[in-house]
C-alpha cells in the first residue's frame, strides 16, 4: 500500500517553493503592518452558523463540515477568511472609526475551483472597515499594487469596475430577478450575443446600455465614453465619478472594465482585479462590500482584497533562494563568532555533521569556511 | 441568536496578540533558515492511512475525520505535523545524507489537552533526519535554546533525559509489557510510592535502579551518581555518555532528568524539554525518534523539537509592539517620500481617512506628521 499518497488537489509544498511562499508571506505582512493594518488570526474551525452567515450557497458547498464532539454541533472548516474578519470587526474590535485588518492562513475547499487548483489555498489579504469614501478604495488598491511590487511584480495592471452601473440599469429598467441573473452570467462570461438576446425586450436605453457594457473596457477614454453613452442616472453618475477619482489617483497602470461583475452578489461598489503579464487569470481580487457585517448585526462599510499566496508564489520569478555556506564542526570561538555574524546577515550556514561528508553536495552549499593562517575565511566551493 | 460565538477552546487571535505570534513566527523561521533548515508546508488534510501511519491511538482520537467527496475516502485534519515531515523526508526528499527541515502551521485537536488549552495550536518545529550521532542532538538543542533567546527568553533551562535507561532496565529485568506500562505511568507522574510498589517483585538491582530514577534529577553530579549507582549495562553506559557529551557541549543551562519519559513510546534516545522561569509546563519538547520513518518504508535517524507558538507567545513579555505615526491625507511628493522612508525603516504610518478625525485615538498613534516651514516633520502627539 502506498500510504503516503495525498488526496486529489492536496499537496505538500516542498523546498525551495515553500521557502518562496514563506518569503512572500513575510514581505506582504510586513508591508501591511507598516501601513497600519492590524494582523488577526481567526480560527480554522467555527460553527457553521457563524462561518456561513451572510455568505452564499457557493461557499456553503465548498465548506467541509464536521461534528464537534464536545457540543454535538456542526462545525465548518473555513473556505474563506473574509467573513471571519468581518465578524471580528463587527463584534470584537468595536471601533467607531476606521479599522485596518490583515490576515493570512490556509483555507480548505471540498472541491478545487479548477483541475489544477489546490483545495488548500493560502489566503492573504487586507481590509479597511468603517470608511465609505473613495479614499479607502484608493488606499486599498495602492496597497495591493505595492504588495505585488514587493513580490517583484511591479508590472501589474489593476482592472477596475463598479457594480452600481449594472445594478442601477437593472433597477431603472425594472429587470426581473431571473433575467438579472441571466444577464449577469452573460456579462461575466462576456457572451455578447447572449447579452443582446436577453436585453432585446428591455426599455430601449437600458437595453442599449447593457449591450454597451462589455465594450466599456480599456484604459483612457472608457470613462468618457461611459459618461457620454450610458443613461444619466444618479447612481451611474456617482459610480463613474468614483472610477474617475480612482484612475486619477492611481500611481500604477489602471484599466476600466464595466462588465467585471465577479462577486456581484456580495460587492456593493468599486470592484477590482490585478493582472500580471504572462498570467491569464487575476492574481488578486477585491472590492467594496458594505453589507458584509450586516449578518452579524453591524453593517460597516468595507473594502479590501485577497489573493492565493500559493498560486501567486508559483508565478513569481526573480526571488533568488540564496545558497548556503558549509561550516566544519569545530569547537572554536573565532569560528563561532564568524558563523553568528554571517547568520545575522541572513546567510545560511550549515554545520557539517560527522559521517556524511560524501553527501555534502545534497546540502546545496556554494561556499565553505576554511582556516587559513589562523583566520577563518569564506571560500567558494570548487 | 448570537451567531458569532466560537466553539469551546477555539478562539480568534486579535491584535496585538496576533502580531506578537506573527513576529515570533518570523523570528523563528528566519533563525531556522540561516541554520540550513529547509521550510516545508505539509497539507492540513490527508487520508487517515497516511496521516496516522506509525502514530499512536492517542493521536487517532485527537484527529478530526471527514469524508473526501471526491474519492469517498476518509481524511483527517492533522493533529501533529511531525509525522507529515517524516513522510516528506522519507518519500519526497530522498536524501542519502542529512536533511534539516522546519515547519510551522495550525494543527487541530478534537479535544483540548487541558481546560485552558486551545484546540488549534500553531505548531512550529525543526528536525534533523539522517544523522544518528549525538552531534545532531546537540545541534537541535542548541537551536532550540537560540530560538527561545531570539524570542527574548534567554533564561531557558533544557532538561535532558534518555529513554534507553528505563528501556534497558526493563529488558534486563525481563519486565512484562503491562508492568512496564504501569511503571512508565508512575515514573512520568513522579509517583514514588507507586514505583516502589511496582518494582518490589523485580530483580534486586533493577528494582533499586527503577526506584532511583525519579531521584536522578538536577544539574551537576546527577550523571556521576547515575554512573555509580545504575547497573553497568552497555545501553545505560552509552546513554549516560551521550548525556555527558550533551551537557559538556551545552552553551546553556542544562539539567538531567532520567525519569522524564514523556513520549517514551515513540522516542528512541535522548529526550528533552525546555522550561522558562514563571511557567510550570515545558514550552518545547523534543527528542530522538529513529523509527519514525519506518511506517513509510524508510526508517531514518531523526531528532527534533516542536512547540506551540500560541502558547509560547502568550508567556513572552518584552516584545514591544511599536505605536504608529498618523499621516494627513495630502498629495505631496515630499510627504510621500518621508512616509515611504519611515515605513521602510519599519515604522507604522497610518493615512488619515476623511470624516473620522474624532476616532483617531482608536488608531493608537503616538506621533503625527506636520508641515513646518515647508518641511514635513515627525511630531509627538500631545
Amino acid at each position: 500500500m502506498r500510504n503516503w499518497l495525498l488526496p486529489e488537489n492536496i499537496q505538500d509544498i516542498l523546498p525551495p517553493e515553500a521557502q518562496r511562499v514563506e518569503y512572500l508571506r513575510a514581505r506582504l505582512l510586513e508591508l501591511f503592518r507598516v501601513h497600519g493594518y492590524l494582523f488577526v488570526m481567526p480560527p480554522m474551525l467555527e460553527y457553521v452558523e457563524s462561518l456561513l452567515t451572510g455568505t452564499g450557497e457557493d461557499l456553503d458547498l465548498r465548506t467541509f463540515k464536521l461534528v464537534d464532539q464536545i457540543s454535538g454541533r456542526m462545525m465548518g472548516l473555513r473556505a474563506d477568511i473574509t467573513p471571519q474578519v468581518a465578524r471580528i470587526d463587527a463584534h470584537l474590535l468595536n471601533r467607531v472609526g476606521v479599522a485596518r485588518l490583515s490576515y493570512c492562513g490556509s483555507v480548505l475547499h471540498t472541491r478545487a475551483r479548477g483541475q489544477d487548483s489546490t483545495r488548500e489555498p493560502v489566503q492573504i489579504g487586507a481590509e479597511i472597515y468603517g470608511h465609505a469614501g473613495i479614499e479607502s478604495d484608493l488606499e486599498i488598491q495602492t496597497l495591493l499594487f505595492k504588495a505585488l511590487s514587493a513580490c517583484g511584480r511591479n508590472d501589474a495592471r489593476i482592472d477596475i469596475g463598479h457594480v452600481a452601473v449594472f445594478r442601477s440599469l437593472c433597477r431603472h429598467g425594472k429587470v426581473e430577478a431571473d433575467l438579472e441573473r441571466r444577464l449577469l452570467a452573460a456579462l461575466v462570461s462576456k457572451d455578447i450575443p447572449e447579452v443582446t438576446e436577453l436585453s432585446a425586450s428591455l426599455d430601449g436605453r437600458v437595453g442599449e446600455a447593457l449591450r454597451l457594457l462589455p465594450k466599456l473596457y480599456g484604459a483612457h477614454g472608457v470613462l468618457a465614453d461611459a459618461k457620454r453613452y450610458l443613461p444619466d442616472l444618479p447612481e451611474i453618475h456617482a459610480a463613474l465619478t468614483d472610477l474617475e477619482r480612482l484612475t486619477d489617483g492611481a500611481s500604477y497602470d489602471v484599466s476600466i472594465d464595466l462588465a467585471d461583475l465577479r462577486g456581484y452578489r456580495y460587492h456593493s461598489g468599486v470592484v477590482f482585479s490585478a493582472y500580471v503579464p504572462g498570467r491569464a487569470s487575476a492574481v488578486a481580487l477585491g472590492g467594496r462590500y458594505d453589507e458584509v457585517g450586516k449578518a452579524f448585526g453591524r453593517a460597516r462599510p468595507a473594502t479590501g482584497f485577497s489573493m492565493d499566496l500559493m498560486d501567486f508564489a508559483s508565478g513569481v520569478g526573480g526571488i533568488q533562494v540564496r545558497r548556503g555556506i558549509l561550516s566544519p564542526l569545530v569547537d572554536d570561538g573565532e569560528l563561532r563568532n564568524l558563523v553568528d555574524r554571517l547568520r545575522a546577515e541572513g546567510e545560511i550556514v550549515i554545520a557539517e555533521l560527522p559521517g556524511h561528508e560524501q553527501a555534502n553536495n545534497e546540502l546545496g552549499c556554494d561556499r565553505t569556511l576554511v582556516l587559513d593562517s589562523g583566520v577563518w575565511h569564506v571560500r567558494a566551493i570548487q
